[in-house]
């Protein structure tokens, strides 16, 4: 008999696992069940379709439920919510009542966008950014609109402001740090970014937590320290958390970071033991972290593409490990790309690591290629071992494949003096120096050990 | 007394060479020799500036003889041939006979384009590429110019056709081997960049060496296999041969590669022993391949830095090593960006190593984000212990980091396997895909292992 495995979730872990199932076990019955209304699209892009830079919301929808059935043999359900799973008895329960059997589940809920628990969050005009359907009412209201206030100083956060301002409107962002990108960046590199945004008159409440939405039926305004900012529309990029519903329902152990711990098999614990025949992959889950031993969140949208492989091969019985990540990000913010990889300063506080840092500011292309773009990298190595761990990077261009080398030497293991003697880069004057930048952020680096 | 430094050419490893001798040593006298008139540029470059795409020759020099002096220490004598090397009185001399004595010697005088033995090469209007005044010369003869023939599909012979394409000629490439790029890149990589080069309105004669120039008193067109192509300038992009008039003065062990042996110290053998006091770096070295035990070429600019970082720092008394490498290139022809590092099938061919290849086609960006370039991915692992041992790109934009990021792996001796499991990409749609297209090689790769 076919092996019936059940996907929960239809973001980018869910859909890549009853895919990676699929190329595992082409007779295997899938079913995916997800409350959305549309599958297959990915959320970083929806700042980009609101800046006007992509065309619409259709076009970064890749493949419909239909295709999913056509070309994958995946049944798709969606507007379909579980509510209930009995592990024991191998049974889901949908919202209508309907009761599905499976003989292997993965968990692919996602995650949520924290709701500050401040007075008027639920007037209308306050917004999060995490389905498709939240883009375009965003972008429908927009009309109305003059100001925006941003909760929230991340990477999306940063990215709405930049596309709210290329919309024209009045934006505010609000960040409960002293720094842009709290966490994943350091306060010098946060800096940079935070510079380019005021530059094209983005304004920033810095230290301060959003303190109350005000508005009487719909938004007016926020409150921060001890201000008013009037607004008609308030964006939440207030971080997001695992979705817990299911996991608790079930009984599975929830790590130390909040999100549901899996083994490297992506298989959960309950009372201290590992769970069969599930499997659990997005933002749902904390792994391991490459850099150190202990857990990490890695709320990306490539890692829950590799997670849901790794899922989907194992719940359709074949064998693969998602092994420790260094996490590398990259986004783009008006005119610079931000890049990061392992810790932060930060990061590294929060984990007992002791650190040394380096830095090079030059340039995307030689000096003298016209069209270069100024480039800004800083590396961080454990003090003891002079491992790396940690990089961030801004600049106008290139910036993605610089995140991806460092980060294979982060996941190596390697030391900055191991860097600086053994790793080449490629060159030519139209796409590099002719050392690159990071070779020189590691070279500052290992002269400061 | 201070440490007597001398420096043999001004090439990217003569002045690295000496600047990292001076940070090492801040009271050394170095004194640096070359016959070149102008120092401190990048023979790179040239092809960009016939082009128009840089503006003039005077902007890729980055630093005069004048500025090495005050800003450096560095004594640079330019047009200034050193003649005799006696290791054992520790003493140069000069062209004009003069004697200079000196504690530790760096040698790195770089190679010369291979003329090839044919009639006519010696006709006005035959130019190599490789000094700043080639690229004068060329550019100052262009205007008599409709036709031009380029020896060697190489990238410098393709980035030579484009930049004279650029400039309204007719220019046809004419190349001994059965395709372009040869040893460096696979033939179906290989093809795509000729398409696009013939796109552009170049034409290739392929699979015949350049039979004879001819012309009374001047270029007026080269013969190939039984053809005559009127021309009225032939460009030598035939490949740099070592320039061993001293090595081999000083009898210097030359390696099975034609260039100069050299420890990890990048210090030279003669009769057996490694010779005191004596680094060199540059094209003129052969060093051991990050790969497989024994020796390779590395004629980048990029690794006449490395090299003449680890040569000056040893010179200086100080120690520093230069470990395997696996060659990082990239280069831009036209609208295409062409990258490679470690071997091609042809070069596995040579060292006697059985390949299993992956290859990936797919987008710069997401594939709904507007101007998105199209990106294909080769990569190549050892059959015998799955390591990763070669990759080439040819891409629209951002090949530079991809190749940094897969020659890591290689340094590193990562197996396809570990890279598919472990190596994360960083993912925001405006400048890459969920999945990176170099992931999707290797997942191609494993597939076939």
């Amino acid at each position: 008999m076919a092996k019936r495995i059940a996907v929960i979730g239809s973001g980018a872990a869910g859909m890549t696992a009853a895919s990676s199932a699929r190329e595992k076990d082409s007779e295997a019955e899938i079913t995916l069940f997800t409350e959305d209304e549309h599958v297959a699209y990915s959320p970083c892009a929806i700042p980009f379709v609101i800046e006007g830079r992509i065309k619409d919301f259709r076009s970064i929808v890749m493949h419909t439920p239909e295709w999913y059935r056509k070309e994958r043999r995946i049944e798709v359900h969606v507007r379909t919510k579980v509510i209930r799973v009995d592990l024991e008895a191998k049974l889901l329960t949908l919202h209508d009542g309907t009761n599905i059997n499976f003989d292997s589940l993965i968990l692919a809920p996602g995650g949520t966008v924290f709701v500050p628990p401040v007075e008027g969050v639920k007037l209308p005009g306050v917004y999060p950014v995490r389905w498709l359907k939240d883009g375009e009412k965003i972008l429908s209201a927009l009309d109305e609109v003059q100001s925006v206030v941003v909760a929230g100083a991340g990477v999306i956060g940063l990215e709405m402001a930049i596309a709210l301002r290329h919309r024209g409107k009045q934006v505010t962002v609000v960040e409960m740090f002293d720094q842009a990108i709290p966490r994943l960046f350091d306060e010098d590199m946060a800096r940079l970014v935070q510079a380019h945004c005021e530059s094209l008159g983005i304004k920033f409440i810095m230290g301060s937590p959003l303190g109350a939405i005000i508005g009487n039926g719909m938004v007016e305004g926020i409150k921060v320290a001890a201000k008013e900012v009037p607004c008609q529309m308030v964006i939440l990029a207030t971080g997001v958390r695992p979705n817990l519903e299911l996991a608790n329902h079930i009984g599975l152990e929830i790590g130390p970071l909040g999100a549901v711990r899996v083994s490297a098999s992506m298989q959960p614990y309950r009372k201290g033991r590992l769970v069969k025949d599930l499997y659990l992959a997005g933002d749902v889950v904390s792994c391991e972290s490459a850099i150190l031993p202990g857990p990490t969140l890695s709320q990306l949208g490539s890692s829950a593409v590799r997670q849901g492989r790794v899922a989907g091969i194992n719940a359709a019985g074949g064998y693969a490990q998602y092994p420790g990540v260094a996490s590398p990000f990259v986004s783009v913010i008006g005119e610079v790309q931000v890049g990061g990889v392992g810790m932060s300063r930060g990061l590294a506080d929060y984990y007992g690591v002791k650190v040394v840092e380096g830095k090079a500011h030059g340039m995307t292309r030689a000096r003298y290629y016209p069209g270069g773009k100024p480039l800004t990298v800083k590396v961080l190595a454990d003090a003891s071992t002079h491992k790396l761990i940690g990089a961030q990077i801004v600049g106008g261009e290139e910036v993605t494949g610089r995140i991806n080398w460092i980060g294979a030497a982060i996941v190596k293991g390697v030391t900055a003096e191991e860097f600086q003697a053994g790793f080449e880069n490629a060159y030519c004057p139209p796409v590099s120096m002719v050392r690159d930048v990071v070779n020189e952020a590691v070279d500052d680096l290992v002269a400061n050990l």
